[in-house]
């Protein structure tokens, strides 16, 4: 490379990193407000600001407070937020609320272009992702990927989120310059088509809603035959019954100790995953394997266990383990 | 201690060691064979000799054949196997084998005293061997304990089996003298009671089942959204839903290579853990779970879609990871 070359490309490498570039952040709730401030916290060169849009008063008026003012602008609605920044994060509860915030009257829509790219973190439909993002790309030459999260509010909060990504490769590489940074450990490409990333979550939590209940059913069977749980553990978790659930987030009170101590099993299950967040996902995968007509057995029990507990205003507020002492019968109070 | 008694102790040593011991084994099956002959292979000081027996004629000449004629001794009758031998292990395939081989008319029970310890490794239900113990107690103060194995007929080739065994602390610690150096390579002493070994052997399979059946619908719902097999199982293995069945016994063929490129899915579901033998070990523990009236949801739904596959002659030979070409719809031939 030539001198002149190489000096030209310092000057623009300089100039493209002290100039501010602007994040939009849409749903700042009890996943979104730990990730937006992740970003400003392991933003160490000030690369971003952030421009923050929420559709509850009270919330703006609390992130107004609570953000720093030099970094960060709280606007009204979606289609200012696309005004502002050509990267936009949006979190929200669900596939009707991703939609109004991006096809709404005031949606992102209106000022997207052929530069902006949405990331959509949500946990929803795949088949609404792919539509929104046909629209998008249609309408406005616009980027739209689907890279929902697990790791929960405790992940949102450290940092330690994993992102499951659908979208083309040039998308997602361009996403994971502002996701893995700040706001998660790890991204998988799920898939080229907007939606594989949720249908990746969907397929996970079906399966650890499966090893959930079956390591719950186990581990009450054995109770009833007069094993020790704690033995009974040791045991799967050295043999072919091991699972998340069996080792590092066992729905029984005081199986784990040291780096699992405060798994919510261990704290009357109280935040955690919870189970109406559970019956959700739930809700969503059998929802797609009943429209693709997809044999599922155990994710429909699975399913049908939570949404169980989910009518109960109490038990849906409890970490998704609580679907140990249901099994037990505990909750209804059991004879033995 | 005295200088004459440290003599003394050491001629009883010296006798003792010297002094060759008979083990007897009832049932040199598929799992027996191998078995008997690790105790002859792995026992370098040749402490000990075999008693043979198994109700097949066929079986008694191949053995006559097989077996070092120095080594071991081959009788017609469980009772000339306790005449012969103090310890004694039997491996049958259920519990009516069992109880006669124990308790029938040529029964064990006719020569056993209290000096002899049973280990039985059948898998049968935890209350036949609870019973039969009790009978062995109090008609001739012999000792029993329950130890079933999982690592199938490769553990029980290579030596690699787990025992999980039920009964006094004595008792197992009599046993594991000769279980773990010569046939195992790890023994769990999963309670006192007789039958502990097989409450836990029978908890940890229905476990296995449902992550199985469970892993299979994940991967195949994931198949029918356009998600690569292998993309997927990387994520499950570095997320919540990983499991054993995932991680080290994928069901899906060619998902895992490396160290475990020669598992039953990858051939053909060829050997491995028979559906026959996974709808054997549900069906006990459907049994007792029905018996003590436990909620058991999806490992009773796992028990009838092995039950369903154990119906069909050519499934029920396969591996148990067969349930995936099922739950896909291949078996039937699939529009998807």
């Amino acid at each position: 490379m030539k001198i002149a070359q190489r000096f030209l490309l310092s000057i623009r490498y300089a100039h493209s990193s002290n100039k501010t570039e602007n994040i939009g952040f849409i749903g700042i709730g009890n996943m979104g407000y730990p990730m937006a401030q992740n970003i400003l916290k392991h933003d160490k060169l000030n690369k971003y600001n952030l421009v923050l849009s929420d559709n509850s008063q009270d919330v703006m008026k609390q992130i107004k407070k609570d953000f720093d003012k030099n970094r960060c602008d709280v606007v009204d609605t979606p289609c200012q937020v696309a005004e502002k920044a050509l990267q936009i994060i949006t979190m929200l509860p669900d596939g009707d609320c991703v939609e109004e915030a991006y096809l709404g009257s005031n949606g992102l829509i209106k000022n997207l272009t052929k530069n902006h790219l949405c990331i959509d973190s949500s946990t929803i439909s795949p088949s609404t992702a792919l539509k929104i993002s046909k629209i998008l790309k249609k309408e406005k030459q616009a980027s739209f990927i689907d890279a929902p999260v697990s790791g929960g509010v405790p992940g949102a909060v450290n940092a330690t989120l994993t992102f499951m990504a659908g979208g083309s490769d040039a998308d997602v590489k361009r996403a994971s310059a502002i996701i893995t940074p700040f706001m998660g450990k790890k991204l998988f490409h799920c898939g080229k088509e907007v939606g594989s990333g949720l249908s990746a979550k969907l397929c996970n939590n079906m399966l650890l809603a499966i090893c959930m209940i079956g390591t719950s059913e186990a581990l009450n069977l054995g109770r009833t035959l007069g094993l020790d749980p704690k033995v009974l553990t040791d045991i799967i978790n050295e043999s072919t019954g091991k699972n998340w659930c069996s080792s590092s987030y066992n729905p029984v009170p005081g199986m784990l100790s040291g780096e699992y101590a405060n798994i919510p099993p261990n704290l009357d299950y109280a935040k955690g995953f919870r189970v109406s967040l559970m019956c959700k996902d739930l809700t969503l995968g059998q929802n797609i394997a009943n429209n693709k007509s997809v044999y599922c057995p155990l994710g429909s029990v699975a399913h049908q266990i939570y949404k169980y507990l989910n009518a109960n205003p109490d038990a849906s507020q409890k970490d998704f383990a609580y679907v140990y002492p249901f099994i037990s019968g505990k909750l209804l109070g059991r004879k033995h």
